[in-house]
């Protein structure tokens, strides 16, 4: 793959907006919103001084270490509203001092024990689409960073066509997972996102939210076996499809942030390319309505594809909707039989709730469906949002999880409490939109979208403002910090009121068994 | 609840066979191998010496602790082959000093300080139904101990109908549990074997399997947040849906078989009654075939309630066929819809593979749906356990799971190695059959089912060198040591192989990281 990867926003050089989108992106907002004439150049790599590195790597290591300024720039931050903004703002204070992309697992053991001789932290990078600071250097800590991008690691090693799982390297992105997947007529179907820019492990090491809107949410349910390197060595679970036999060893690692090892490689469990499809859309007067039908179909045992619930804001400003209804969107798939039957019930469930069922040529141009046009408007969301940065704006998502008993006042609160803190700021007025991602029996994601005004250079002092104000709603109200971001930094303040004290000590004892120094991503998670 | 709980054996006094079942039991099985007689008489109270408790509890706790022969006898073992031949043996050489009741968390609390300023170890007693030693003293460990029984902690505390979610003490068992949810019109549907002497805190410290052949096989999903009180203070996890924020607190306790603290409370995921019903049973030539339609039915995503595939022998043991052929029982369940469709689609696959479909009647006799009678039936086999061993026999289950690209040799290499065994302990003509309890997309969880003769005092040692060898055969072939019956003492050998090594190390630092003195089940899952 040659497509260069922009150092300082999401994806690939060749992806974002083009000129004429991003003017035609300020017309469509400046009707709710103040928004800058034309949008902030992206820095080039030679504006921007890293200073000298604090390590250099030993000759063993050196034909895959990297320390330009441009690998360091790259390997500096994730891609959060934050980072982007920071590096609009050509501020690359803490880069790591060496990026290392090791051939192979044995090479992520040589980084590891070089680390440990050299008293270094190390990062691991995933594919960098991080945006909750999970891959920056930890403030106060001064040893030497050395960022480790397993981006070599790109192989599906072994394929088992009759399990229907495959032996996956963790460094291996999206697209080409799919693409050596596919001669075998299996799918990891798990399209966070971040799909494009994202690895396996990665997904694996945040307990990554993907295709399924209801059943199975998060990659967590896909993991049959996993691979690590830690300092104190090499950690490999069995390859199994149940067990009994104790906590799940892999249980733990998934969602470790890179803090209890290094992910090389995982068993995951695959499906066949679905073939059947149906897909609808019921509009509702009331987002309270729509969720009532979004939890009949979650409780239904028809486990939907796509339940996604816009809000009417949402549905206006993503293009869906005309802003006078709020849409539930609703999917099914399968590789073996019609969904046909499915669909007619859930339809029954949502119309049960005052829904009305668009035709289905209405239907399909809303993009109900787990399309190619839908998904790639999806992929594409966070290019829109770095143009979006550029022109000035706050631009910001929250997403949790809440059970259904409370879920009307804590989406209400929530909302609330992000306007009201726009407001405090005076970024204001502003646009705060609310959808369904993921649905359960017991609950639903809410994740919603912000999109405000910035005051210049004040700008990441207001988003930090929000965002303290409204973790602290959804801590209080009950939600957990994140659905599926993952914890980083950003949420440490969230995550250390949500997890039980005696679990944290617990992880840190677990972290301290192999990994004493903390060496790997200190701060994630837990303190040191 | 009067009924009297056998403390040599399974269950209730009045639920075992009758002496006219035992009679005719034992003709059936006299073709196949020598058969005792007459059942041995179990033991009475009287005829149990236990010695004096090393341990007295203190006035503000003697109200709820007992140390009778009866309840000290009564909690000495679980309920495995080897605790009914040592109770029936009237060997219970290790019982606990005391037996303490608490009627609350508190009091749960009181007896871990207790138990600290007395150095005692505290084994948490479930509903004392653990098949692998998971509950009786730590040998070869001389510190006093106290049985901590849950029983009085049995309530439902609070159910909210619209999340469908309970709160729910740990010590209920299943049935009280069940009638306690019916008046809001939901149930848990789980209903492991033990069901009617088994607690929910069991269920979770065990991972139990469960009602559901697929999609959620262990109660492990069931579990939205848990409670639990430690030596270092109680912990609770947050009640959600779905989250991505670190490892799961939850899925560290559950398995953690009482050594990382006593599970007093629970919020479960609950469901509606199922209304809609449909099963079917097909035949095959051979459990080859058969398995080859059960594993198209469990990559299908039709996600049948029951996808039990018993083998010749074992449908002519239960009595649900005459031994001419092997039998997938299929059945589908839900509270929303008709799945009429899903068996039709079901029965399609498996005449795919060969399978010849029983008329419905024909299915009815078999009892393939998960009707009370199968069910019934399927809850008193521990029953006929108990007197199957009075007969002198050698009755023992051992279960596994193993991906699908193993499974043929992997089930063939078990069978053979139990056989195998059994003719070297001249416990021949012995029987093994085998059954398929829960399905995946990716494999699945063989049963195996062993009768023998056992040869009087010898038995012990004859069932140890079985055991050994089908659990190294289990651990060289990929298998898991443990589906759902948890690893206690007696698949620790196992166990130890099978769990990653730098995982025990995390879960030993995790366990001193509240239980420093290792006061909790000591030796069950790793050594202290």
């Amino acid at each position: 793959m040659d497509r260069i990867r922009r150092f300082w926003g999401w994806g690939f050089d060749d992806a974002g907006l083009t000129k004429d989108e991003d003017r035609r992106l300020a017309e469509r907002v400046r009707p709710f919103m103040p928004v800058a004439e034309a949008p902030v150049a992206p820095p080039t790599i030679d504006e921007i001084g890293l200073g000298p590195a604090a390590l250099a790597p030993p000759s063993s290591l050196a034909p895959w270490c990297e320390v330009s300024d441009l690998a360091r720039a790259s390997h500096t931050y994730g891609k959060s509203f934050r980072d982007i903004v920071r590096a609009l703002e050509r501020r690359f204070e803490r880069p790591p001092d060496v990026v290392a992309s090791p051939p192979d697992e044995a090479g992520v053991v040589d980084v590891l024990d070089w680390a440990a001789t050299v008293d270094a932290v190390v990062i691991p990078y995933g594919g960098g689409s991080s945006v909750v600071g999970g891959v920056e250097a930890p403030p106060g800590d001064d040893r030497p960073v050395i960022s480790l991008d397993l981006g070599r690691l790109d192989r599906v090693l072994e394929v088992d066509t009759v399990s229907r799982a495959a032996l996956i390297q963790g460094g291996v992105f999206g697209p080409s997972l799919e693409e050596q997947l596919r001669p075998h007529r299996l799918t990891l179907r798990h399209y966070p996102q971040s799909f494009e820019v994202s690895s396996l492990g990665g997904w694996i090491a945040t307990r990554s939210g993907g295709h399924f809107a209801s059943l199975h949410t998060h990659i967590d349910d896909f993991v049959e076996s996993v691979r690590a390197v830690t300092p104190a060595g090499v950690s490999e679970s069995r390859r199994l499809p149940g067990s009994g036999a104790g906590p799940s060893p892999d249980r733990l690692l998934i969602g470790s942030e890179g803090i209890l090892g290094v992910i090389t490689a995982a068993w995951m469990r695959l499906q066949d390319r679905p073939t059947f499809r149906a897909s609808s859309v019921a509009r509702f007067d009331s987002f309270t309505a729509g969720a009532r039908a979004a939890r009949a179909l979650a409780q239904s045992g028809l486990w939907p594809t796509n339940c996604r619930l816009l809000d009417a804001g949402e549905a206006l400003m993503t293009g869906a909707g005309r802003g006078d209804a709020h849409l539930l969107l609703i999917a099914f798939e399968s590789a073996d039989h019609p969904v046909d039957g499915q669909l007619a019930r859930a339809l029954e469930l949502a119309r049960d709730f005052g829904g009305v069922v668009d035709s289905p040529e209405d239907a399909r141009a809303v993009g109900a469906d787990a399309s190619a046009a839908w998904r790639a408007a999806f992929l594409r969301a966070p290019y829109v949002r770095d143009s979006l940065v550029r022109l000035g704006l706050i631009s910001e998502t929250f997403e949790t999880a809440i059970t259904w008993d409370r879920f009307d006042l804590f989406v209400e609160r929530i909302r609330q409490t992000t306007e009201d803190a726009l407001r405090r700021v005076n970024a204001w007025p502003g646009v705060v939109t609310c959808r369904l991602t993921h649905v359960y029996p017991d609950g639903a994601a809410p994740y919603f979208t912000v999109l405000a005004p910035g005051d210049g250079l004040r700008r990441l002092d207001q988003w930090g403002e929000v965002k303290r104000a409204v973790i602290g709603a959804i801590g209080s109200g009950g939600g957990t910090v994140t659905h599926h971001h993952a914890v980083g930094r950003d949420h440490r303040p969230g995550y250390d009121l949500e997890r039980p004290e005696l679990f944290a000590q617990q992880l840190r004892a677990a972290k301290r068994a192999v990994d004493p120094t903390s060496m790997l991503n200190p701060g994630v998670l837990i303190d040191p």
